[in-house]
């Protein structure tokens, strides 16, 4: 059976509502108190399967090199390539049945190589080799424009035409759970005739998901949809933190710097690409038609839901402020990717690419404080007296993600960033 | 006697005329037809001192560590710090000095260590962790906002207040020699109703220092400005090769992208800061006062020729089409520094910092063809009929740079760059 085939069971128990069934075999990098050296498994159910232990074990076995497992990052086996991914997965699929004795019922082995979720701790996933950040969503693009711009031509020209990007700072991409410290920047609202220098006081995330480009290319090549394709390891979900205040002084005409340099934060999972075919959509109808380099035969969407949930210091659960779907994307990852290399551009194992904001057509689809409280206009009503235009100190910022089958889900877990006061 | 000392000599005869005196010692990484291997040297006159080999031979010994230059990069050494990196640098003259006869007279040693540069192949010199790129020549800001937005009024509001900067692409670094195949991308010239997808039509280079980082900041942490001073350590040529027509239709609202990703070419010797020490001088009058973060009590700009050399395939030798001095920059490299990690930046061992185009008040010192044509209106004027607006495939680009003492000179050696033709 394929490994995303609904029928396959694991011998180990796993909720229909946990995000992590034998059809997904997500990625990630942990370790535990027992044992301190990092390692890379996969999650199954609430638990870890340890590939290092498994690798060792000689269970899982790689032509011509070993060790794959037995490191700090995930980039080792990436740099594999998309045949031994397809190969890996398939096997680790094997050992998870519930009708394969291998792992079942080796006692010994199941106690050394099944770890608790609860006892592990998360690691980054992937050693950034770079980060570029899009700006793919027409509803995202079209509220700030609306705000910022222009009311009736909200879209610059180029927007149709290029999936809009640019370099980030790979230096702060952190996992799940890593505190995010407010910045201090160059302040100057528009009122104010000087910049002074302090604390961010438009404190923004951005729900993004975040595509892990596996595989080199060249410099000085294009690359093709197919290739472009097969390059892609997998997903995770990415927030990118944003001081907009900072951004609206220093933007200009060279982008953001320092308004989003100082954290970038994703899950510590990573989904693969196989894991997602299921789930694959057509994306938003493209009226201009792409350029001929961006024009794509394939459905480079995913149904994908996704959802927010803001919890502040005084609140007792968090509470949701944003449900959209990854489908409303009006450039795929595939596209971005093609473009990105469109110049002779190189790519590396490792690179990050942040879909951009991911806002819905609904008002209650918008990927960040900005849009949600229109710029602070219309500021969220969390119920008990609170409100937020943008984050405050302490507040905590939880993303999730998943692709709902029959009766079970392809799910990303969360990351989670709470802010810290400014120094 | 200190390694900046006038006075010291070497038993190596070096030119008066040549780049690399026993003042300078800056380092590279190379190899040879005989020994593939890559490894750290020391550029002497016409000669490259093998550290590898020295370091074998026990000559030069760190503490806790060895294998130090046996190594594809610099960052191995940069991330010892900079005690280690003055004490090296005080080693390496001693060993080299006249009157010194451990290696001198080691005839073995000396046949192993010394190799001719001619015989070497030069590599990259660092693994680029990131790379950023300023924008910090007034007269280059003046000359771009002039051209493109307001006579009367170029720079935007912010320039005087912030080192403006953008995140480049770290993956397209490479070392003087690479040739540089002319991109291709979106182009949409202001007359044209819709973008097409081809070569670059504006090819141009940019005359820059990169500043090469060799410690490393922790994220969430600002640097005061003797903070970022030790981190820094050293400095190389820097050409940001950029496709104008692209930038100009991509660059709203993010920032330059695939106009700048094809390809940055950096000299292959790394000069130190401290062999910089005896050139430095304090920069332009910064009106209005920086914030105070950015203020600075040092001189912390350089006195320091740059030259950019063009030589078509027609022409027979090269010909010099801007002469200018890293001096007239605006922000300093330590304004930089400490601008880049305020917002709570981590800054890497390995992080390189273009300064941005270098252009001085004359005509002859624009450090792009942009400036140099004036956006084409105004061909230079080649000699033998030929005239170039931007650069055409075959032509090659070289930037040289040097500090001038008395009797000797500090210099960077060369970065070139050939224009390969579309694919």
């Amino acid at each position: 059976m394929h490994p995303n085939d609904p029928k396959l069971r694991s011998f180990i128990e796993v909720d229909p509502s946990s995000d992590f069934p034998i059809q997904n075999l997500p990625y990630g990098v942990f370790f535990t108190p027992e044992w301190p050296d990092l390692r890379v498994g996969v999650a199954i159910g609430d638990q870890i399967l340890d590939l290092a232990e498994l690798e060792r074990a000689e269970l899982i076995r790689f032509d011509g090199t070993d060790n794959v497992f037995a490191k700090p990052s995930l980039n080792a086996f990436m740099a594999l390539g998309p045949k031994v991914w397809a190969q890996t997965r398939a096997r680790i699929s094997e050992l998870l049945r519930h009708d394969n004795p291998e792992l079942r019922d080796n006692a010994e082995l199941r106690m050394r190589a099944l770890v608790s979720q609860n006892l592990a701790q998360m690691h980054m996933p992937i050693e950034v080799a770079g980060f570029t950040d899009f700006y793919s969503s027409k509803e995202h693009a079209t509220n700030v424009g609306t705000m910022f711009r222009d009311k009736t031509n909200p879209l610059l020209p180029n927007w149709l035409h290029i999936p809009i990007g640019y370099n980030g700072r790979a230096s702060t991409v952190v996992v799940s759970g890593t505190p995010i410290r407010r910045p201090r920047g160059q302040l100057k609202p528009p009122t104010a005739e000087l910049p002074t220098f302090g604390p961010c006081k438009r404190l923004d995330f951005e729900l993004e998901m975040g595509v892990v480009i596996g595989q080199a290319s060249a410099m000085g090549e294009m690359l093709t949809e197919q290739q472009a394709e097969e390059m892609i390891f997998g997903f995770t979900l990415l927030n990118d933190w944003s001081a907009r205040d900072i951004q609206q002084w220093e933007y200009v005409p060279l982008g953001p710097f320092q308004a989003k340099a100082f954290g970038t934060s994703i899950s510590p999972w990573i989904v693969t690409r196989e894991a997602l075919e299921p789930f694959r959509v057509h994306g938003p109808a493209q009226d201009p038609t792409p350029l001929p380099y961006l024009q794509q035969k394939g459905a480079n969407n995913y149904d994908m839901q996704l959802a927010v949930d803001l919890r502040t210091e005084k609140m007792n659960k968090p509470g949701t402020i944003c449900r959209t779907n990854f489908r409303h994307m009006y450039w795929s990852s595939v596209q971005q990717l093609v473009h990105h290399a469109s110049s002779g551009c190189a790519m590396n194992v490792g690179d990050l690419l942040g879909s951009g904001t991911i806002s819905g057509p609904e008002k209650s689809e918008r990927g960040s404080m900005l849009e949600l409280s229109w710029g602070g206009a219309e500021p969220l009503d969390l119920g008990g007296g609170e409100q937020r235009s943008f984050l405050e100190d302490g507040d905590s910022l939880t993303m999730r993600g998943w692709c709902q089958g029959d009766g079970y889900r392809i799910g990303f877990g969360e990351v989670e960033g709470t802010v810290l006061p400014s120094i």
